[in-house]
Formats: C-alpha cells, sequence, structure tokens
C-alpha cells in the first residue's frame, strides 16, 4: 500500500491552499463540493493534502469545532479496497464503513475506527 | 517536495507496529531510542509512518496527555532544508526551529508552528 493523501480539517481550504502553494511549491490537483465539503487537493510529487472546509453540518465541522484546525485522516491507496477490508476485519480493527462507497474525487473509499487504529483515522482508497 | 512520514504519538509502538504491519502490508524499516522517544519507522511503497512512544517526559508525552494518540505531525522531504525554510519565513510561517537541526535516522529536520500553517505541525526532512 502506499500514501494517497493527507486530509486536513480547514475553515478556510482556499487561504490554506495558497499558503502551502506557496510553502510546499505544491498546486491544486483538483476540487469539488462533496458532502457538505468544500474540497482542494494539493499535489506533492507523491501524494496529496486533502484540504477539507465544511459549508454545513457533518463530520468534518463537529471534529472541527471538538479539535480546532488540523490533520483529520490519513488515506492509504490499496488496489483492492475490498481486501483491505477484510484484511482490516480479520486483525480485529473496527470498520466505519463494512463496505466500499464513492468518496471524493470518484474515487472508492472506507474509513477505519480510530479506536482501533492507533487514535489515527485511516482510510483506504482504491482509484 | 515529497510526503516522507505521518508521525504518530502511541504509548505502545510495538504493538501499533504489529497491527500496522498486518493491516498495511509495511514493514519496519528502522527502529532507535531518540530524545526520550522509543520509534520506530514503517515503511510503505512510498513513504513511512513514525511511530513515537515517549519513554520521558517531552513534547510528545505532553501531545498525549492532552489529545491521546493519533497523528502528531506531517514530514515533507525537500533536497534543500535551509531553502525551504527560508521559503517557509518568506511567507510568513512561524519556525519551531530556525535552523536545521539533527533529527530521528540521522536526518536533518526542522519543524514549523502549526499555529501558521493550519493546525498541522509540519516537518522538513532532509535524508
Amino acid at each position: 500500500m502506499r500514501f494517497d493523501h493527507v486530509g486536513v480539517a480547514t475553515e478556510d481550504a482556499e487561504g490554506l491552499a495558497f499558503l502551502y502553494e506557496d510553502l510546499l511549491g505544491c498546486s491544486i490537483a483538483h476540487e469539488e463540493r462533496f458532502e457538505g465539503l468544500k474540497i482542494i487537493f494539493l499535489e506533492l510529487e507523491n501524494g496529496y493534502f486533502e484540504l477539507l472546509e465544511p459549508t454545513g453540518e457533518g463530520t468534518v465541522a463537529r471534529y472541527l469545532e471538538e479539535n480546532g484546525d488540523g490533520v483529520h485522516h490519513v488515506a492509504v491507496e490499496t488496489d483492492d479496497i475490498n481486501r483491505a477490508l477484510e484484511t482490516a476485519e480479520a486483525v480485529g480493527v473496527e470498520l466505519i464503513d463494512s463496505e466500499p462507497r464513492q468518496g471524493a474525487w470518484g474515487h472508492q473509499v472506507a474509513f477505519l475506527h480510530p479506536g482501533s487504529t492507533g487514535g489515527v483515522l485511516i482510510e483506504f482508497v482504491e482509484h
């Protein structure tokens, strides 16, 4: 598996994108509105930052209220998301999504419960 | 620039390493004791998880007390860490380390203040 992206919860996706472009020399690869979020993907050489700005209620809005801006999740790319979920269940990891669902950028995604992965909200993603 | 690693604060680096090995098919690339930390680097195809377990007082121990287990920082690799720090200053980012210092695995590292990078503790690393 490989790192796909680091998801960052923010009150201002565009402002943070401008900063990271200057700071890290990355550029915007994709933007969309998805499930109450304004999302900007910034491309580094080997992966992305996914900037997540809530436009309404939802898990990211609640995350911001409780934690403030910062890393929300870490996405790991797999060639076979169903097999990755089977492995997760087999090793005792609690699944948030028991089946893959359509996520941002049209990818298949599934989240694992951070309570069983060392406090890290891990997302499996299959392009 | 490219993702180098995601740093994870944990009370049990070895236990989490075993879990991630099974869950993500990664393997231990490096282990060391460094500045009051037991550190395990787990290698994915394009980067690492750095598992950080405090063995005494320090910033990671304080982080765990305040936040519990989870993502502590995101490290971005650069070929020229001095230039990366100059760029960071030029765009108004507050530096934790104004000059590179020796970090884990013998690499040159410098941290940026999360208060000026959208709540993300970013580490520059030059191998």
